[in-house]
């Protein structure tokens, strides 16, 4: 479908990083029109006030989410950047009373399948545990024929992103042992969102480097579901992110062995050949060619995974390198493209750009 | 025009900065075929061994200048991107041969209108000074109507971009005192290009800051031509250039008093109007609120570029901003716009592209 | 005085970054004990809490201010690293129920002699208008002799040193305009202090650069007393701070004129002469050889102020650079530097770091 | 030993970081005169010139190694920071000739007792397989005995110092199992050296993040000397070195498994309180509170060792975190500690700074 009517969009939390680069993305949409911007703390002010960057573009004035009519304002599209927890009331709230609306939901809020897993992880009782069953988990390349006929999808985590595109075919394929994954995650400062925290300081953070979230991490519930799903079995993987001092990027460095229960080992070369298979057609998906190991500042900007393959000098070993811009593969980029294949526009549709480097 | 045929472009020097920003922009560029990359010291090699952000694209591979027949290529658009001196000689050779080409040149080679100024600042005797009349200074908001019908364009300078948008409708205006300009710039990295100099590396540069070149730059040169030009009478600015530990970016921070000579004085908001008024229509400039002052970020990545104007609290001084990215409004960014320009498109096509901030 | 008992020190807001600094230093200085570490909001926990780095080390717990019993404690020094106006109010309470213990006091406090200026440039009365008149400006080179008298030393600000260093010598030898004088000054981010502000996260500052506080920022009033004190007329100059991305260091690009109503116009080089032979015997203070300009690298992590003296191409002009760490010499090491002075110390105790670069 | 004669030193390499970063610990060494420093390529110079944070102090010129008589110098104590490959003979030489003198080796040419190994790494024969014998390893914590009665010291990679200072303990106890070990390592960019390569360059490196040498890394083979010589078996783990854009530091990430032979299944807690004893008494290394993680920011400009301890989710899995600064207890801090064991002094002397952050 190319629209001679471009669809009604809104975005809601226009104001964090994640909203940020949704307007960023969906101003230059062809088939969009952002009809309503909201930032609740913000609200009244300018897009230009909080993010100087789009001071020269007509956009709406940022409003409170209470202040919309969702059944008046029948939004063809919705971008949800909200903060986790608030976003299931919303939707639950948007959903009733706008039901054609198809919503983007950048949170985790309905990325867990499990709601009791949810309410392990998040420490709440999930708010909306009757839309949960229709919420479709959006990595692209992995669901894309249920989220062409959803209306309610899950924008993936950052983290299991960078980390799912490479693992999932591999598990599938059964050419790797599950029990012995070990993922080493480094992500940029802008996946710590905008909220002022000491920790986040330029001076905090700059010049140095350190783990966090060593042996818990939200971003390990949704890593579980998915590896558990792809190898037909449970899977429960090593995962330790870091902090980078960078602004963008997130880059996987995977190590795995070859499945032990085969009857065949498999090489790296053999992982290469498969990952390169699996992705071959895919826009926004790159296998790298053997031996070579990705870098974040070639994705920077773009809705582009880089992924390498390389041997390990330990025999059975291999290791595996991903890397996207969290803004983007990681957020916002990966919800337009989600949203296109919604929409049943093409899926690059808004997505062209190419990284930013240097 | 907009072509049925899409313009056959070459670029040379596509192994640097400027040139591999003149691919990103034009890989996305609706008119434009890239046919042609050369890089002399990587000729065989692919676009994706030296800018691995390509990887994913197919681009020809890069070959050696001296192998390309220009006449019988007959390129109908030649972005140059080489070192100073020898781009003299190539594009003499390149118009000799196929004189419909058009041409932006990238380099400092065609900008001096004095070639006796050119010997004097770069050293050595200019190899094409039959050339150098018809070379128009490529300032796109300055001289855009001379630029719509030249063939050979001299792209600016990345710092004198971002100090004349502010100043030259001020001098023309006669709202300032020639006489005491002071331009204090700050640059990010990837204008000092990608030659691996001891001073460039990133254990030398990255937490530090200083000035360099103090009282002599070459890009003093292209200053006084244009301020001298716009004034209508010789001005001499003081310009200090710095280094940031960025990667793009250009800030300049202006200080000026109101013209002593005139009857009236000139205040603050008066330069604010005036530059309101002379950037009013201008896709690329944007001039913020009155007492608001750019930053980089904000304009990273885009061809956009950003003014303020502010009261100094001495009276009768005013402090100007301008920020631009070096890479794109000053480089490769501006030399598409004048590409759109010469070959009749729209300006604006292939640069839309929004700030990439944070 | 070598003493054989160390002096009892308390620092009063060690949580923040110049606190935080003071114990570095302090804790490595032969004539110390730390005997008092406070910091109101952190009260009860350890240093290691808020500064993980002294996590080896032994250091009283943290303590709340009013918990505090000055004429029970009776220290024999202390450094204040409270913000403004607490730190009047704590100071007026100490000196009267500790008479002898001498301070050292980081805030803007006690800088200004003019109570009133105090109040227009901080929005507040004096809360200690009686203490004053004792306060000395303690800009160690400047008044040495007045600081080894002193009871109360004011701590002068950052981006002060940085221009008055340079600028003193040459205002009272009469060899530059007072009324030409432009200071472009760019600092790192630990400038602005360790609160947890938006503007301030890595996220918003990193890879971009920026003007701040154009036409008012309170270190000019400090500015102002000192010129005009040098000078012996009124001194009011342009002065525009930047943020620099990286955390340490100050640079000041400062142009001047000859001073024109002198019989005879003074050279780069006669500045360059004169500025050396004020600082030949000073530890801390190094002039570059003629034409060199500093780095702010180069004196990172030292006590070291760096200043360079170059020729504008404009008779007449002249180019100063000055660059210190904005934590040492701007603040905790010129802090120790009073201290040595005020208690009969060799200046340079506790000081003698070499910058560490890269 | 406290000296009344200062002993007599020579840092051969003072041009390059880890020269440098010598020069910068042993001018503040009380008991150390800096009588000469070489620097082959920049011979005639002085230290200022290439390192201009020592222009305040008085330091010998550099001068070419060949120029020095070794005999006649009779040099108390080396510090020896040349490329590998030269190390060898420029010490065979030296060892020849003043056979008294001391030598700490910063290379890596001494570091492989098997000089085959030695071959295989690094590409070409050892020049001096008859001193290989008398090296002694320089991991100070670990080989303190034969350190103090050396005569040439082999000083420790960055990278291998990181990883073995957390590991050999536990190695040694037989808590983990050595067949199960990845070592996920990050390093400042120092630690890549002073030579000018486009890789290294600002604009390559910073806002990015990616691995390198994957599978094959020179320091790999020091690791399984000595993680061999711990486990009294044959030891290879998986390592991969990655590039962080921040100049000093590295972080290890390690994922290990308890030992599977054990009778007894280890806890995290356990090799917490193995860690914690085997490091009780030393200086220059930290354990920290169970479930910390270190961050390379605390560490920098010191030569302390943080190292902390965390529960993996995984049963019987721990993750282990190690962070140093690569220039000093990666290279010229752990070099003085050495020279201080060597030559009878305390092993702090010289080396008491405390990190500087931010």
């Amino acid at each position: 479908m190319t629209t001679s009517r471009k669809a009604k969009v809104a975005i809601l939390g226009a104001s964090g990083y994640t909203g940020s680069e949704s307007v960023r993305l969906l101003l230059r949409h062809p088939n969009v029109t952002l009809a309503t911007l909201t930032a609740d703390r913000r609200a009244g002010a300018q897009m230009r006030d909080v993010f100087p960057q789009f001071s020269p573009f007509d956009l709406p004035q940022l409003v409170a989410i209470e202040s919309l009519d969702w059944a008046k304002e029948s939004f063809d599209l919705i971008f949800c950047a909200l903060p986790h927890a608030t976003t299931q009331k919303v939707i639950k709230d948007l959903i009733a009373k706008s039901p054609k609306t198809k919503i983007v939901d950048l949170s985790a809020d309905f990325r867990l399948a499990d709601t009791a897993a949810y309410a392990k992880w998040y420490g709440h009782e999930h708010h909306a545990p009757e839309l949960q069953p229709e919420a479709v988990y959006g990595m692209s390349e992995i669901y894309r024929e249920q989220i062409k006929k959803a209306r309610l999808v899950a924008n993936p985590g950052c983290y299991t992103t960078c980390a799912q595109l490479p693992l999932i075919p591999l598990l599938r394929a059964k050419m790797i042992d599950p029990d012995e994954i070990v993922v080493d995650a480094k992500s940029g400062m802008t996946g710590a969102g905008r909220s002022a925290k000491e920790a986040m300081l330029f001076s905090e953070v700059s010049e140095g480097f350190n783990a966090y979230g060593v042996g818990h991490h939200r971003h390990m519930a949704e890593l579980d579901q998915e590896f558990t799903r792809a190898a037909g079995r449970n899977v429960t993987v090593s995962f330790t992110p870091h902090l980078v001092p960078m602004n963008r990027g997130i880059l996987s460095t995977i190590y795995v062995r070859s499945q032990k229960s085969s009857a065949q080992n498999f090489s790296a070369e053999d992982l290469h050949a498969e990952l390169l298979k699996s992705y071959a057609k895919e826009p926004f998906v790159h296998v790298l060619p053997f031996g070579e190991m990705p870098h974040t500042r070639h994705v920077k900007g773009s809705n582009m995974t880089f992924i390498g393959v390389a041997k390990d000098r330990i025999p059975g070993r291999m290791i595996l390198g991903s890397a996207l811009d969290n803004l983007v593969k990681g957020a916002a980029g990966q919800a337009v493209q989600n949203a296109n294949l919604m929409m049943g526009w093409p899926e690059t549709m808004g997505l062209e750009q190419i990284a930013l480097f240097p």
